[in-house]
Parts: C-alpha cells; sequence; structure tokens
C-alpha cells in the first residue's frame, strides 16, 4: 500500500513552471503578473450529490476542474493556478491514475497549473479552488447589466439535464442528439475562449450551473433589473424546453451586452463556431423578474428556476 | 427551510473590505500587495476522519480555519483571504450559526476575510482555500535549512494526542495538564506571530500537524541533510513521549535556525510568551535521517513517525 505522500508524488505532482513553489511545502507560492487582479473561486463535487459512486473516474477528474474552470470563464478571467483538496475511501491507484488523467487533461487544455492539495481519507469529495487573473478593472461581474442590455445565451443549455434524463429512462433520445447530450454530462466543455473575449463587450456574465433562468436571476438581482425572454416555446414547455431553461450542470455563458453591440457579438459567435442566442433584455423592474414569452406574445409556466441544494 | 443562497447570505456572508468583490459572484476579486509573494494552501477536514459526527460545531468551526492558518504561518506568510467548501447533510441552521461563530472568531483571531466558498449537501467535509502574503523572498520554505543549523520546536507538541488518548480512556490526566490538553484538541492556536517573527532568522520552517518527527523528516527530506536530536526522554519513550515525539494536530512550529542565532530565538521566546526548545542539529547525512538519542547518549527507539491517512 503506497503511502498518502508517495500516491501525491506519483499521481498530482507535476511541473509547475509559473509558480515558484509548488506541491510539497506548508503552502504554494506565486507572483501574480503587474496589472492584474487575481480571480479565485471554489467548488466542491461529492459523492451521491454531484457524481455516483461508479462515476467514471476520468470524467470525473475533468469535470472536477472544469466546472472551476466554467467559473472563472464567466469572469473574464484567465485560470493560471488550481489546488485540489480530495477525500478518498481507499488508495485505489487504479482510481486515482484515471481520475488524475482526465483532471490534468482539463488542466493542460485550459493552461492550469496544480499547485497544492490535500489527500485525506473519506467518502469521495473533491473541492477544487481555482486562480486566474483579469486585467484591473475588466472582471465580468453578475452586477454590471444596464436597462437595455441583450440578454444572450452560449451554446444549448438543457443538454446534461437532458442527457441525465435519458440515462434514468425519463426520456428516450435519438441520435444525434444522445450523443451531444451524453458527452455533456462527464466532459463539460467551459466557454474560457467566450469569456476571455466578452472583456470590454458584456456587461455581466454568470455560467450555467444551477440552470438558465436560475443563474440569469442572478445576474438580474446583482444589477436590480428585471427581464422580458421571448422563447420559442410553447405557453406550457416540453421536457426539452423545460431542460433548456432550468436544466443544470451544461456551463453555457449568460451575458449582457448593449444592444447597440448586437452584430459584434453575432460575429463573435461566428469566429467561435459557437452559437450564441439572444434571449430578451433587461428592463427597470422588480430585481431578479423574468417575464418569459412565446413568439406568440403567450406567458411561460415554469415551475422551479433551477436546482438548489437544500431546497 | 431557508434556501442555499439564504444560508450564505445569513451564515457566510461577512464584510469583506480588502477584497474588490466577496462572497456572491462567480469568483472574488483581490489584488495582492505589491512587492508581495502570494502563500496558498488548502486542508479539508472530513467526519468521521478528523472529527466524530458529534463534534462541537464551533470549536470545529474554529479548527477548520485554523489549521489553514498554521500552514501560513509556516511560511512565514501573513493570511489575508479564504475560501470555504462545505458539504452538509441537512440545512441546521443552529449547527450552522455555532460552526460559523468559531469560524469567523478565528478569522477575526488571525485578520482572515472570508471571500469565497461553496455549499453542498453531503457528509460533512470542509475544505479551505487560504491566501496569504509574504514579501518576495521571504519565504520560510522546507528546503532551506543547512547542515549545522539548530532544530527548534514551538510549545509542548503532543498536548493534542494526550488529550485525545484520555479522552479514549488510554491515560488518565491530571490536572493542569489535563485542561491544556484537552484544549488544544477543538482550538488549536496557529503559531502566527512566531511564524512572522521567524522571518529572516528561521532558514526552514513546518507546522506539527503529522506529528513532531514526520514533519521535521520532512524539512530534512527536502533540505537534503539528517539530524541528530538529543530529548529528556528514556531509551524506550513512555507514552507521554510518544505524544511529543509522534502524536499530530497540535500545529506548533518546528524550524531550523543557525546556531550563533541560539540567543536570538531565545530572546523571541520570551517576547512571545511562548517556549521555543532546541531539540538538536542538523548534519551532512542520508536525506530525512533521524539519529535520537538521550541525554545520556543512548539511541531512542521509535515506532512510527507519525500519521499516514493511507498507511
Amino acid at each position: 500500500m503506497p503511502s498518502e505522500f508517495a500516491l501525491i508524488t506519483r499521481y498530482f505532482q507535476r511541473p509547475t513552471p509559473s509558480a515558484r513553489l509548488g506541491i510539497g511545502d506548508d503552502a504554494a507560492l506565486i507572483t501574480p503578473s503587474a496589472g492584474m487582479e487575481l480571480a479565485i473561486s471554489t467548488d466542491m463535487l461529492v459523492v451521491g450529490t454531484h457524481f455516483l459512486p461508479a462515476a467514471d473516474a476520468e470524467g470525473l477528474g475533468w469535470k472536477t476542474l472544469a466546472v472551476n474552470v466554467s467559473d472563472l470563464a464567466a469572469m473574464g478571467a484567465r485560470p493560471r493556478w488550481a489546488l485540489l483538496a480530495c477525500a478518498l475511501p481507499e488508495a485505489d491507484e487504479t482510481w486515482l491514475a484515471r481520475f488524475t488523467q482526465g483532471f490534468f487533461a482539463c488542466a493542460e487544455a485550459f493552461g492550469v497549473e496544480l499547485i497544492g492539495g490535500d489527500t485525506t481519507r473519506g467518502a469521495r469529495a473533491f473541492a477544487v479552488t481555482i486562480l486566474g487573473e483579469v486585467p484591473c478593472g475588466q472582471a465580468l461581474t453578475r452586477a454590471g447589466a444596464r436597462a437595455g442590455d441583450e440578454i444572450w445565451v452560449s451554446g444549448a443549455p438543457g443538454q446534461a439535464a437532458l442527457g441525465l434524463a435519458h440515462l434514468q429512462g425519463k426520456v428516450a433520445l435519438e441520435e444525434p442528439q444522445r450523443s451531444a447530450c451524453l458527452a455533456a454530462l462527464p466532459r463539460p466543455q467551459p466557454r474560457l475562449a467566450l469569456g476571455l473575449a466578452l472583456r470590454g463587450l458584456a456587461t455581466a456574465a454568470i455560467d450555467v450551473s444551477d440552470g438558465l433562468l436560475a443563474d440569469l436571476s442572478h445576474i438580474l438581482s446583482a444589477s436590480g433589473l428585471a427581464a422580458r425572454l421571448t422563447l420559442d416555446v410553447e405557453a406550457v414547455p416540453t421536457f426539452a424546453q423545460h431542460c433548456f431553461l432550468a436544466g443544470g450542470d451544461d456551463y453555457e455563458l449568460v451575458f449582457t451586452a448593449p444592444s447597440n453591440r448586437h452584430e459584434e457579438v453575432l460575429a463573435l459567435g461566428e469566429k467561435l463556431g459557437l452559437p450564441l442566442t439572444c434571449l430578451g433584455d433587461c428592463r427597470p423592474g422588480p430585481a431578479g423578474f423574468l417575464d418569459v414569452r412565446t413568439r406568440a406574445g403567450e406567458p411561460v409556466a415554469f415551475s422551479t428556476l433551477g436546482y438548489d441544494h437544500f431546497a
């Protein structure tokens, strides 16, 4: 049985050229770049809540870091360093090798160095803290939306929720939708290129982790605005439409931008090969209030805004 | 039942004047001070491994942050910001109120602002990431010890292990030792004032979390040195002596300093009201090798260096 320290050396320690000191001391040491602010976020994934005990280790390793990259993308910050605290039920080297393969695949894809962590025994749980940089004053917060700004979403939110429903037998998806939805579950693709390109263009941004409407309402509440959305749905949404509006775990970006920059946003989507859809606009009104309509102007009823861990 | 967001607002959100953006967005934003390096560390506490399900919530809240402050103390870094990821089995507000009371008592005692976090459902687990500052190049790493340096320890390591043994009925402690040992368990006192004062004086430092000998061996391994320790113990240590040598969870500091600064170290201990004991010195030899002797020069046998989560 390898020791805790041998496990760390074997699976977690990789070169960290952009840190003065990485894994292996009481703390890591970094020097942020001049003129930059540090953006820092933490997310925890717990067995039974965020993943099943039998979840594929490699996909889980990817996702553990990807959800944190997504938080920085939503701030317009470039991720640079991460720390990983993990509780593991046993020193299962086959599992760890696959988990870290997924984790470091994501780290390499998005330019992140693992500079520290903690390894302990317990029910599987992973807490990543990610640090990134953004030029001073250019971060995309939730509070910057203004009345008249348009509301945009990237990609096709709801795929993860649809994929999960398919696995649970609640819907039967056909190809090619099935493959797209199932791929969205273990390997979410953080919209980092989009988030970085939105600096100076978007007025506010958030990533869709709890559900499109729930996360949009965070922007509206923080900005003190209401919104009117016009959607291609019936007055009572179908299951797929419900997933689009309220499904979590997709990590697309919702953002606001001035209406006179509509064409710039569309051009950005083309450049990135990523559909960007205008859903409506921000309006003066009760903070967080969502008025959702069909194309015909009928109000859309929805029962829940999204996911709440303690609801 | 309050929502996840109501819980965060009620219990975790406090003013964070030294962050540009604290809790409530996708990431926090901070600007490290000019000329400083950032020291970052993470530690995870898990139910069943680090604390019992019935553990006092307030003490646990204190300890969750204190063990991280201790890591920065061991680097000579001043703690400034923290993030807290927590898994909770339910939204128990009485428990949360006590936990956060302990957490913020520690935060105020050591000048830390909580700038971010994550709250999710699961078996109780807490992962804190702490960020602090240290003037560039002055951090106390594990790798700086030199042959001839003296080895020092603060306070009385072993108290937490003795207190635990007392609670488990393995030993029967008398007053005043009993109170001191029982207090060491839920409310460890990070040696921050000592760590900051050791900048420019100590050549290497580490905090005693796994056990005195185990943690000292990390310094020796990282510095490529052996050590000779002379202790006031019999050839076969008693239980209390075993706790001193191998007991974890005390968060005293072990550090090395040049022998010609012996009097300065003693004077620092007097100034801080904290006993600093010279245990021996670093020597050329196999990296990490510990030669432990009694005052009479007899070798001391010890069965284990300290705690290993997967041994």
